[in-house]
């Protein structure tokens, strides 16, 4: 999507033709930044420090550094001992893995020559994958944004509501919760955006609304205790959020609060939407309330970085002194608050039936 | 109650006999500082700048205030000039006009010379009064914590979710939500609360924790995304919060974010509680969605004062920049969720008729 009028990737190959450039997630939204990754450690790094996060990213950057370190050794020792290092620096990512499965199938027939023009091939088509995968996300939410809008007087504008960052800046391009409401915003569809804060690590009011903003995609910002509110007062056509994990009967792993927003979503008749590829759902799984919900530390409950007026950034402590914090990452919306999961291929209703008629060769 | 061992109030007569100390709220949670109020000018200035907070500490400071202003000058033009002032600090804290229409009734037929006496009798009794209040909501909550733990294995901790501050420091003492938890506390019940941290303005993570540890309640902060997630998971036995108005029906107007707790409540059975004195229920309305509700300005939610390490407070903006904010500061609990009102003549249902089985002067 747009930053400043100028259309970017989230990791394009750089003009020397094997190098990588990122933008630099730890920067934001406080200061916009690339980042040239030269080697698989420069890969390693970006993946385990956040410069690059989102599963769909974390992927294809540790795809693109792969190719960089069989351009260095492309042996099959290489290969394997390099995908270990790459996997092993966000260990809960899953699409992680599968990025580095792909990559491995991609090469490891091939005679060492031509390993590295095959890999790089395999990382750009695995990016432009992900493009088409959220464009078509996009359209099959579009239509639901169209119907919206359709019931509208003209130039009434159609009121999204969004919690964390399913943004493009988690994916390559487009996003999934946010595809449709780009979309929208390009099709001309007076589109707007409620954007969840989303504490304690704040990828809304941080990431969303940069995104957003950055697109010119009208948006406000509101704490995540404000969307019930708007909910009753008829403020919110329909909410659009991504997730981590879906189960196959429907129940939505996703960040913490998102269920907070299905409850009232579905009190006041709002739709509530969840936007994914196809690579989220868990076919193991038909309970979401036994997804296991990682507890972090917290200090991201009990700090905050932000900018001072000089424009430097720093962090405070804003809570009571000694008083502990729990943080749970995520929440399991169960399927029978869903409206609808809109994937790639179309809007499934949010059970086992609905996303086996979508996925015939999984049922 | 108690801060490191040492019993406080909110507000109390200055060993000089009369002069007003108060503990200094803009200071919380980072240092505790107390100030000395001299004259009526300085108790304006601290229920302006909320060194003082919480309807009913408003009100008995605007008392104090008058004391002090009658004591400089006890005529009928001084006390309807120092009303109006004192009045206007806070403009929409009806406690505030309720606590000077009782000064006003305790002065205005007494001669000059004895108006000053009768002025700091009437504000000690405003105090004492409220303590009492509270101390009553207390008990009566207290059964309902001594009802829970009496199903729970010897040892094992009753969990209670507050959001908001409804604490003593809002209050002369006990406070209104906390009560009862104190009370729990005091008594030996292993109680455990999970604050909610009440975003934009933090009084869960600032103040309520701040009161909670000062006085060794065990206490958890929580983002307000969590709640729900803890409810699902049978972390959390029952809600208490406090409130600014309850309508005649049982609707509770309280701190944004209070609705979706009460859902996430209701959706696992969860008992939602709502602490108040009688003052707080508004006879005059009989739907909460009527209750216009006060948009706050947007820096309380992309702005958040903390502390440096080096122990300096500072404020920093933690969104993305030129992203515009909303923030709606309160919403409404629909009755239907709500399992009581503790009042202190006891727990009625939230309906029309069980507010009039307690107080049916008003019926």
């Amino acid at each position: 999507m747009n930053i400043k009028g100028k259309h970017f990737r989230t990791i394009w190959l750089a003009a020397d033709g094997w190098s990588v450039e990122v933008i630099d997630q730890t920067k934001l939204p406080h200061r916009f930044e690339t980042a040239n990754l030269k080697s698989v450690e420069d890969a390693a790094r970006a993946i385990k420090t956040m410069q690059v996060r989102g599963a769909p990213l974390i992927g294809v950057t540790a795809a693109y550094g792969l190719c960089m370190a069989l351009r260095a050794d492309p042996s099959d020792i290489s290969l394997e001992s390099e995908i270990r290092f790459l996997a092993e620096q966000r260990p809960t990512a899953v699409n992680l893995r599968w990025a580095l499965d792909e990559m491995r199938k991609a090469v490891q027939n091939l005679p060492y020559e031509g390993r590295v023009s095959a890999a790089y091939a395999r990382a750009a088509r695995m990016a432009d994958d992900d493009v088409e995968v959220c464009r078509r996300i996009g359209e099959h939410g579009l239509a639901i944004i169209k119907d919206i809008a359709a019931r509208k007087r003209p130039g009434e504008r159609v009121n999204v509501l969004t919690h964390c960052n399913a943004g493009w800046i988690a994916c390559v391009d487009w996003g999934t919760a946010t595809a449709p409401i780009y979309m929208a915003h390009d099709a001309g569809i007076p589109v707007h955006v409620w954007v969840d804060e989303t504490r304690p690590r704040n990828q809304g009011a941080a990431l969303t609304a940069y995104e957003l903003g950055s697109h010119g995609v009208p948006h406000t910002i509101i704490v995540d205790n404000a969307g019930g509110h708007l909910m009753q007062h008829g403020k919110v056509d329909l909410c659009i959020v991504g997730t981590d994990r879906v189960t196959s009967n429907g129940d939505v792993a996703n960040k913490i609060g998102t269920y907070l927003k299905a409850l009232a979503a579905k009190d006041n008749n709002v739709p509530f939407y969840v936007a994914l590829p196809h690579t989220t759902i868990d076919w193991t799984m038909d309970d979401g309330m036994a997804i296991e919900i990682e507890e972090r530390g917290q200090d991201e409950v009990l700090k905050m970085p932000g900018r001072l007026p000089d424009g430097s950034v720093v962090t405070v402590e804003i809570a009571a002194p000694g008083s502990p914090a729990g943080n749970p990452a995520f929440d399991v919306t169960p399927a029978r608050l869903v409206t609808g999961l809109i994937t790639e291929r179309g809007v499934a209703p949010s059970t086992k039936a609905g996303l086996e008629k979508l996925y015939p060769e999984r049922a």
